[in-house]
């Protein structure tokens, strides 16, 4: 590395496919994003570097804008990391957008906001194109009743019900302010934004709200769990394949935003 | 087969992902997308049946809707034959409809208008996500230059300059009778209708619509090379991966629509 090279701590914007991936997080049993950006990494600045993501997005999850971030020391300018990172990554991550943070920020502690884009693909048959994106239900879904059901969700409540085993959040109360059900054709794309999201909670809710329009589930019932707290009265589950993660914010950048 | 079974020309409507893919075409070098669907009929009606599809779409070229005519004898109603071939079919290959047509019915010759989409991934970096189904230009594109060029398409012309070498066509005329070009964010999208196309048609106009747009030729070059005949008046071919055959139409089915 050149001698003008200083230590710094970058915040990535990361979009991938997380169809051939075990999940963000590094594990034995295949190729993680982490893994994937640190090997891309170690060949940019020529030595280990960890990244630490924003959300440990589950196998076959998606993402638009991911963040994460990494202390770096090389001679590279911070903006031009994406071109010098997109070199080494496989096609089914790229790195969009690099920046300098200062060095206690912290990708995951500090994000203020998430933006989850959940898309099902509602047809008679199974997307050819979008099988990796899209969650397929074959059956015409009431999106209605999906609407008037997920209007619960917004505001301030303990998601108990709504996580899956394996979280390792202190608390479970989160807060939801915007929640969107569109159809467009064949498409019925959901958008949820809130403070934050327990494990599994984004693909609960979807899977819900699927059984919702289905009409094996009542529109009361995401009611109903956010005051019994009990996993058995919300929907299974959906597919990974159906999420993605859309954006990530922090505090800094609303501010820089506000005085734009 | 049951004793019910009835020869029929069956009409398939047929979507893929035509990533992993040599094209629609039978070649001994890959699996195409036309030996796919004939291994899923042999499997579905116990005998071999030859697939002849409106157009012979290139390696990595997706479709929405193409169309196909095949002939089968079995005890199978007609549309019920998405639901049989999707079992035995790869995931990037769905056939979303099935419809009897008259034994003289031909998918190639009787198309009677195609409509094609083009997607221009147009931001800085690639898309980890669309990387299969769009083509990166990191250039910010000039849509209005691109758009007062395709102008020009509108209409029945001698495409002879926008045909590539390998074409089979017997006159190089065609009626373009719609073009549209839309900006979405970094995703600008070409839809091009017309009577038909010729051997490589739409990937020369979208390739030659990004030189415009990146100002390396000028908004007269696709009009100077309807007069001039000459395919060194265009630009390049623009990458398959952005290529989607969308739509083919027949005129029974115009009629059926007309009347309805």
């Amino acid at each position: 590395m050149g001698n003008t090279a200083q230590p710094m701590r970058l915040l990535l914007t990361v979009s991938y496919d997380g169809t051939n991936y075990v999940g963000w997080q590094y594990q034995e049993n295949g190729p993680s994003i982490q893994q994937a950006l640190e090997e891309a990494l170690e060949k940019a600045v020529g030595r280990f570097c960890r990244v630490t993501g924003a959300s440990r997005t589950d196998a076959g999850v998606h993402a638009l804008g991911q963040r994460a971030h990494v202390d770096v020391c090389a001679s590279i300018p911070p903006e031009k990391y994406p071109f010098v990172l997109n070199r080494y990554l496989p096609e089914d991550i790229r790195v969009t957008e690099t920046r300098q943070v200062k060095d206690d920020f912290h990708a995951r502690f500090m994000a203020a906001g998430k933006l989850y884009t959940y898309r099902i693909h509602n047809a008679p048959h199974a997307s050819a194109i979008l099988r990796n994106c899209t969650a397929h239900v074959p059956v015409t879904l009431d999106v209605d009743a999906m609407r008037a059901c997920a209007k619960a969700l917004i505001g301030t409540h303990d998601f108990a019900a709504f996580a899956a085993a394996g979280g390792q959040a202190k608390t479970t109360v989160r807060t939801i302010d915007f929640f969107d059900i569109a159809r467009d054709g064949e498409e019925i794309t959901l958008r949820v934004h809130g403070n934050g999201f327990l494990y599994n909670m984004v693909r609960i809710i979807a899977g819900t709200l699927i059984d919702v329009g289905h009409g094996r589930l009542d529109v009361g019932c995401m009611a109903r769990a956010i005051e019994s707290k009990n996993r058995l009265d919300l929907g299974v589950t959906a597919p990974a394949r159906g999420l993605e993660l859309t954006r990530v914010e922090y505090d800094f950048e609303r501010e820089e935003a506000s005085r734009a």
